[in-house]
C-alpha cells in the first residue's frame, strides 16, 4: 500500500499507518456491504408476502450501492478493492454463519439491530480517519427508512403474539455478542485498523514508528469500550421494536 | 381489473381483454425481475472471486431496478402489483427450481441464455400490447453489458478446459426446454395473456366477446412458434460463449 492512499495531513510515518488503517476500514466496510447485500437478498426468501420480498430487495439494493461507492473510493485511493476486502471475508462470513436467521422476524431484527450496531461501530471508527473518509462512511450508512419498515413489522408481530418479544430479545442479544466477538477478532488481526482506534495519541507515544504486526492489548479493550458506548442507540432500536435489552 | 388499465385505442370489449392481458404481462415481467434478482444474488455465492461476486451483484441490482419500474407502472394503471404478480409465482419458481445452477459457469450461462430467451419472448409479447407498455418492456430488458461479461468468462473457461463446451451446451438446451414448458403452462392458465398472443385478429373473429377462461389451442401452438422464432438470437448467444445449439 502506498503513501498516496492517505489524505491525512500528518507526518509521513503517521500518514502511512493511518493510510493503511483507512484502506482497512474501507475494505472492511465494502465487504460488509457486499455480504449484507447477499444476505438480505437471501433472507428475503423468508418473507411471507410478495410485498415483503420487494421491500427487502429494496433494502438489499441500497447495500449494493454503498458497496459500489466504497469499492470505487478504494480504487481512487490506488488500492486494489478486492485485496482490501479480503482480510475481512473470514470474520464477516463467520458473523453471518453464526447469525443465520431462522424466520422472517429474525431476519428483520438482524437487518436492523445487527447492521445498526455495526454501523455505529463503523461510524466511530471513521471519526478517527480523515474528513473525506468520514463523509463517505457517513453517506454509506444504513438510512432510517429501514428502521421504520422493520420496527413496524416486528411491533405488529409482537402485538399478535406477545411471547415473541422474549425470543426476539434473546436473538438481538446474540447478534450483539457475536458482533463484538468478530470485531475483536478483526482488531487482533488488523493492527492498522486497530491503530485507528488508538488514534493520534498512540502514534505520538510511539514516536511515529508506524504500524507493527500485533494489535496492542489497549486496542482490543478499546473495541469492548466502543461497543459499550454504542448501548444507547442499540437500546433505542430494541425499544422501537418493542424488545428489551 | 378496470377499463382504465388499458391505454389502447381499441373498442371497449377489445380494450378490456387487452387491458387484462397487459396487466398479466406486466405482472409476469415484474415477478420475473424480482425472482431473477434473488436468484442472481443467490448464485453469486458460487463466484470464485470477490470481483465476480461484485459483478453479479451489479447484474442482480439492475433486475431489481426493472422490477421497481414494472411494479410502479402496475400501480399507475390502478392494479395491485402483488395481485398481478401472484399467478406467475408458481411457474417462475418452478422454472428456477428446475434450472438451479450447480456451478459458477452454469449460473453465468443461465443468466445469459435463460434470461436472454425469456427477454426475447417478453419483447414479442409486448409488441402486441399498447405503445407505452412496449416502451416500458423494452426499457426493462437485460442490457448488453451482461452479454459481454458472461460470454468472456465462459469462453475463457472453455479455452482452459474444452470438455466444458459439451456440458454447457447441454445445460443451455435444458434451460430453453424448461423455459418453453413453463411458458406453455403460463399460456394455458392465463387466457388474457394468451389472448395477447392471438392479437387483434382473434378478438375480431370472436366478435369482441372479450376474454374467456380457457386458452385456445392456437395460443399454445403460438407459444411454440414464438419460441422457434427466437432461435436465431439464442444461437447467437451460444456462439458468443463458444457453445453449440
Amino acid at each position: 500500500m502506498s503513501e498516496q492512499q492517505t489524505s491525512a495531513a500528518a507526518g509521513p510515518a503517521a500518514a502511512s499507518a493511518a493510510g493503511a488503517g483507512v484502506i482497512d476500514l474501507l475494505g472492511l466496510l465494502a465487504y460488509a456491504r457486499l455480504v449484507a447485500f447477499f444476505r438480505l437478498a437471501g433472507d428475503a426468501e423468508l418473507a411471507p408476502t410478495l410485498a415483503g420480498k420487494g421491500q427487502l430487495a429494496e433494502i438489499a439494493v441500497s447495500e449494493q450501492a454503498n458497496y459500489r461507492r466504497l469499492h470505487d473510493r478504494l480504487r481512487e485511493l490506488g488500492a486494489d478493492p478486492e485485496e482490501a476486502m479480503r482480510p475481512f471475508v473470514v470474520p464477516l462470513d463467520a458473523w453471518h454463519a453464526r447469525t443465520e436467521p431462522q424466520s422472517w422476524l429474525e431476519s428483520l431484527v438482524k437487518a436492523y439491530v445487527g447492521d445498526g450496531i455495526a454501523d455505529d461501530f463503523y461510524r466511530r471508527l471513521a471519526e478517527l480517519a480523515d474528513l473525506e473518509t468520514q463523509a463517505l462512511v457517513r453517506d454509506t450508512l444504513v438510512e432510517s427508512g429501514r428502521a421504520e419498515f422493520v420496527a413496524a413489522q416486528v411491533r405488529a408481530a409482537i402485538a399478535d403474539d406477545p411471547r415473541l418479544a422474549g425470543r426476539l430479545s434473546l436473538w438481538a442479544r446474540r447478534l450483539v455478542g457475536e458482533a463484538l466477538s468478530q470485531a475483536q477478532s478483526v482488531a487482533a488481526r488488523r493492527p492498522d485498523l486497530a491503530a485507528l482506534l488508538g488514534g493520534g495519541a498512540r502514534e505520538s507515544a510511539k514516536g511515529g514508528a508506524g504500524a507493527d504486526d500485533t494489535a496492542q492489548p489497549g486496542d482490543l479493550a478499546m473495541v469492548s469500550r466502543m461497543f459499550a458506548d454504542l448501548t444507547d442507540a442499540h437500546t433505542a432500536r430494541l425499544e422501537a421494536m418493542g424488545l428489551s435489552g
